[in-house]
């Protein structure tokens, strides 16, 4: 007896931005979050093309708040002499239950730091720096670097600026929302960087594939499933958003995106291994681990299994 | 523009049982799991008639392991000789965070009397104490505690004993699955109790209504709805679940059950006041909190707002 489903949306495009294969609406225009986490880090990696790659990295990611994460952030702050103060993200505790708990034991409240943004702030205000642009706004859609982020949607994801939408993301910076084929091209484009991006676009391609844990964080899929597949990278976005580019597959480099259409985060890793199993990517039982079917209840005890049938036809 | 989406069946029955309206299909089959609670505890009611109220609102609970809740799972678990060690509902961190964070800075883990069934389990115990059944296997199928439950799940939901398919709850006791009116007539029995249970059932939804705290806990739904509306007995259940017995409406009293399909838990106080307003019930400012329809970041911005479309119809 089936108790709960959750309905998902994929797009698949190939080297060139040409969609190839889709589950339901490749069309459906949603936004992806923090999946535009790497297109947001882009002005960043133009600007400083000597910073390190740890750095380039947690600009890139929704981390975990341990202090691994907080170590490499705090570095790229003082990059450009800003502290936490000058941080707009705002604030939660670490997504990290063992960081939550330390937090709790020692008595600290957490900070904008913990925050799974706190790195992409401290790159946009980096980028700020070098570029010559404010600090003051830099998350308003009408601050230079916002607006350059919007452009840089609409150009790698071969769309109408006009298409991007603008609404505001959990951090207070803009969120844009675009077609999924068009965010599925943004991932195509780490996965085969050209024009004149592409020194760039492989800088944070390799930055995200050498730092899985900065990316995410113990235990979170980008961090377990990157390692994982050889050419991967991987960003998850709120509300069930997924951007993968994959340089190495029968049918050649290849950007998906995919969505489910009720947030539901716990159906990501199942839809995940299945859309790679469909693009002819061989899943391990390490991967497949990261994502179990049986479920078992708080008593160990085995209570159901989780089922995807996924359909990705040509188009 | 829409980012994510839920879908929603519901049914309502009179107090007669009969359905009266919908939303999607009224006849889904699916399991309510913990908005079975009343039932479960209704052998208990009928074993035990003086215990004392708080006790049965707990064995009705889906507890947030605060130590108010705990306390009166002991002294409910002591009746029947019974400890901690014979509750066979596994062990869980406390629902509550600041129950939680406490347990952390203690250095303790929590213990099944945390798990926010421990109050069922220990009534089930009590309710084979009394009725010289075996407390050993008191959780399997087959034992004569969970095969009465069953029973009552169908004489109470006016369905074929058939009908009433048997899974396993996340606390390892037989979930029950059945059609949401057959759902929405347990909770019109607590509505408007006949029968040869009327007493039962009355000093269940007495017990319910009278510790609203002890059902649930800080902040969660059943426990600050049900003051809110006069003569409403409302329980949660898992993978977004909910049954309500409605005292007085002006169509007389109904029953209530909805399942959100992808068991998405955040809509369910959006369809819940959304159904009470369907139903004639007036939905207070009080009430209009519990369901917050502009979504604010953790900055405190406004990011977006939620909106519900419920078309209930008359069957």
């Amino acid at each position: 007896m089936d108790e709960s489903a959750h309905t998902v949306h994929v797009a698949v495009v190939d080297g060139s931005g040409r969609q190839v294969a889709a589950c339901g609406d490749g069309g459906l225009v949603t936004f992806p979050r923090s999946s535009s986490k790497p297109v947001q880090a882009l002005p960043l990696a133009l600007a400083a093309p000597e910073l390190p790659a740890d750095e380039l990295a947690v600009a890139c990611a929704s981390h975990a708040g341990t202090p691994e994460h907080l170590a490499v952030v705090e570095r790229l702050l003082a990059r450009s002499g800003s502290t936490v103060n000058d941080l707009r993200c705002g604030t939660h505790p670490p997504f990290d239950p063992d960081a939550a708990a330390a937090l709790i034991r020692r008595g600290e409240r957490p900070t904008s730091l913990h925050h799974n943004c706190s790195g992409k702030h401290a790159g946009m205000l980096l980028a700020c720096a070098l570029n010559g642009w404010p600090r003051d706004g830099y998350t308003d859609p009408g601050h230079p670097l916002q607006r350059r982020i919007r452009a840089l949607h609409a150009e790698l994801g071969q769309a109408e600026l006009q298409q991007v939408v603008v609404g505001t993301d959990g951090c207070s910076v803009p969120a844009f929302a675009l077609p999924l084929h068009a965010a599925a091209r943004t991932f195509a484009a780490l996965a085969q960087p050209s024009g004149e991006y592409a020194g760039a676009l492989e800088r944070i391609f390799r930055a995200m594939t050498a730092h899985p844990f900065l990316v995410a964080g113990p235990g979170r899929l980008d961090t377990t499933l990157m390692p994982l597949v050889p050419g991967l990278v991987a960003k998850m976005g709120a509300e069930a958003f997924y951007g993968l580019g994959l340089r190495s597959t029968p049918h050649g480099p290849l950007g998906v995106a995919f969505k489910i259409m009720d947030g539901g985060e716990r159906a990501r890793p199942h839809v995940a291994l299945a859309v790679l199993e469909a693009l002819g990517i061989p899943v391990t039982p390490e991967m497949r681990a990261l994502a179990p079917a049986p479920l078992h209840n708080w008593a160990g005890r085995e209570v159901g299994t989780v089922r995807v049938e996924l359909q990705l036809r040509e188009v």
